[in-house]
């Protein structure tokens, strides 16, 4: 819908078309409507507000989940009990719970207020497992059937009980809670009504524990093509699932922590534009610091063979390139091998071959580049060979050099624990920095005896 | 399993054993059991043909279909035309396309010869959708229902041919091929049976086109939580499906594409040890040749403040913390942009906003890196404020620049069509190299009259 449109309407009271117009919108795109729409200042809070009181129930329940915590902050502030009550009690529990972790604990304790006993309890237990473990993630409603029932019994189970559920596509088969097979709702509806649920399920459940983190478990879903994955608590107990959906936005949102550590940004919950200016500058400010701070060795370094400088000024002029040329060929090497990581592909194990390649790649590479560079010294250096064969050999050690560094770092930050990611550009290029400049020093000087 | 119980088995001929050993695996991990046992040399080629061939016919489509191309290579060679058959008929023809599409010419043929002549029809149809198209992925077996049909025909149909179907957990609802509605098998599961279809469908799809790209149809897919979207043709006619397992590949492989350009390196489709060394030298030469011949334009300037240096030592000590920082601030606001962009936050639209935003920004992040750098000076070198002050005011210009450049130009670059992507740390930091010198050197011989 058009804002204009949607004004105007608003303008002339015509709630009831707006209602249905909207009832034919996906509550996704209503959420994209009303939070464009106050963003770009096309509504203000209060038509945004009026827009959302004229959503049927479970709609406003859906458009409420899917906002970003800021509006839904607004609406909660502006809602009455009664009408949150409402809106809460057609959400998953799951979704209540992600809801209330992004709130203070004043809106907490109102939303709170607003829900039934029993689910009050279901939303603590799950408030109670660490962010980013599956528990935190998962869905505690699910399907589940025994092995003695026949299809026939699991079809009106799934008739009866299915329509609360947001997924019912894979049925979990438990014996006193404990998870003993799973079997798809395809399955069952291509089998014979008297065949007995034992003898379709499938007893090699791939399943997940509650602690498990939840990149892990999203990663499994994404492995295996699976549609939700069983969530068993330490007991080998079933307690939930965690569903396709929710997995292909922690992977997202994975990715795109990790790109922020590769760019040196330390990750933020917040999108770009819902991160304050102040918020931005001091997810930046420490890495840069930082970095800074590390940049002053190289410099230190680099005043130490002034004297070289003074003696052949032309020296000075290959130090951008070399360092450029270092630093680039090592985050190259870092980054394959920190994305070969996250994808599962490089373990600490294959470190020897990693190397090994990696060193191969550099002899090759450097080769090239010493060539092309020699040629252009050659000609725009007065046919200088002595010149050319010393940044030759400085150019083919800096990127065999970068290249081990590159690839070697984000392996041992893995094996210590820390995050492979922040071994990327940023921190790779401020060592390599520092390892060029007192390689090409030590090679010029050697050659030049300067 | 473990590899010496696998080889001890294989050794005692113990293939009934082994046989229900593997039934009893996911064909997930039976891949990784076969190719991790190529790769660390466990099994041999031999072997590993040997176990394929103990697969049932079943696992083994899926299995072959799970598998890399170059293992997938090993096999065709090995196996006889009618083993080949054999799996092929039980693979969906979106995974055969796949398939066929990584093979040489002559193995193409040999496996069409082993397909029967619809078959041959449907994969020749997929296989003229341009690469990376959502027509190229997208699979033609999906049930289809008309909107005359109870919601008991329904149940019927997906019954009786639902078994062959890759997912039945969507219905399409077609009119002489149109996509009409859709509805999902819990909407009709949770219905009563005379209820028409037409009465419990949804007929505003979200569906997509044959000719859009993949990584968009992937989004959509995330965006609305789907487990599978339509695909329809120019002509509105349904043609087949994506479905979510699909999508979360698609966009695994998108980001790690947008990882390996953000690090300077072409993207293959090939994994990291998949690649050869000259391939992967060839992937990483063009860019580092480009950006190392770019770094003498700054290595030039450099040369021309030869004189400045001469007069003033310690300004040489300086400049590898200011092109540091420069690069680093560049990069992190370049690498935001970017993300923002492909998660589709930012827009062309919003770039007064962003700017706006990384000039706040950039002051205060470089009035700290200023004042922090500063005292460093002022400690370091006797106290030496004019040299502090003329260092902080070129760290405040060099930053402020670095980030203003770094948001604009993936903006400027997805503008202009190409992959905001390639905007990011490599070449912004060559670019903010040459930026840096000069401004320091403006900033530095205006100050000390040098």
């Amino acid at each position: 819908m058009e804002y204009d449109v949607l004004l105007s309407m608003l303008e002339k009271r015509e709630f009831k078309e707006l209602k249905d117009e909207m009832e034919n919108m996906h509550p996704v795109d209503i959420v994209e409507m009303l939070e464009d729409g106050l963003e770009y200042g096309k509504i203000d809070k209060r038509q945004m507000i009026l827009l959302f009181r004229l959503l049927a129930k479970e709609e406003a329940a859906e458009v409420f989940t899917d906002m970003t915590s800021d509006t839904r902050e607004v609406l909660i502030n502006a809602l009455t009990d009664s009408e949150l009550e409402e809106v809460m009690e057609e959400m998953y529990v799951d979704d209540t719970v992600d809801v209330l972790e992004e709130m203070p604990a004043n809106v907490v304790d109102r939303l709170l207020m607003a829900t039934d006993e029993e689910t009050r309890q279901k939303i603590n237990a799950l408030l109670n497992y660490p962010e980013d473990s599956a528990g935190s993630i998962m869905n505690i409603d699910y399907i589940s059937l025994n092995k003695e029932m026949t299809v026939a019994d699991a079809i009106l189970k799934i008739r009866q009980v299915g329509i609360n559920k947001e997924t019912i596509y894979t049925c979990y088969v438990t014996e006193k809670k404990k998870l003993i097979g799973v079997v798809d709702v395809k399955d069952i509806l291509t089998s014979g009504e008297s065949r007995k649920i034992e003898e379709i399920m499938d007893e090699n459940v791939i399943y997940a524990k509650t602690l498990d983190d939840q990149e892990e478990v999203a990663e499994t879903i994404r492995k295996y093509g699976l549609i939700a994955i069983p969530i068993i608590d330490h007991e080998m107990c079933m307690v939930g699932i965690v569903t396709v959906d929710d997995a292909m936005f922690v992977l997202q949102d994975e990715a795109t922590e990790d790109i922020s550590i590769m760019a040196g940004v330390s990750p933020s919950e917040g999108s770009y534009f819902g991160t304050s200016v102040f918020r931005h500058a001091k997810n930046r400010s420490l890495w840069l610091m930082l970095l800074m701070l590390s940049a002053t060795v190289t410099g230190e370094i680099l005043g130490r063979y002034e004297s070289a400088m003074a003696v052949m000024p032309v020296l000075i002029t290959f130090i951008p390139m070399l360092m450029g040329t270092g630093g680039n060929c090592g985050s190259q090497s870092s980054t394959l091998v920190i994305r070969g990581i996250a994808v599962g592909e490089i373990e600490f194990k294959d470190i020897f071959r990693v190397i090994f390649k990696e060193v191969r790649i550099a002899l090759v590479v450097s080769l090239i580049l010493a060539m092309v560079n020699g040629l252009r010294i050659y000609i725009m250096y007065d046919q200088d060979v002595m010149l050319a064969v010393a940044i030759g050999i400085t150019m083919i050690a800096v990127v065999v050099m970068a290249k081990t560094i590159g690839c070697v770092l984000p392996l041992a930050a893995k094996k210590i624990g820390l995050d492979p990611a922040i071994m990327a550009a940023p921190l790779i290029t401020t060592i390599l920095d520092t390892c060029t400049i007192l390689v090409y020093f030590r090679i010029v000087t050697a050659f030049f005896h300067i």
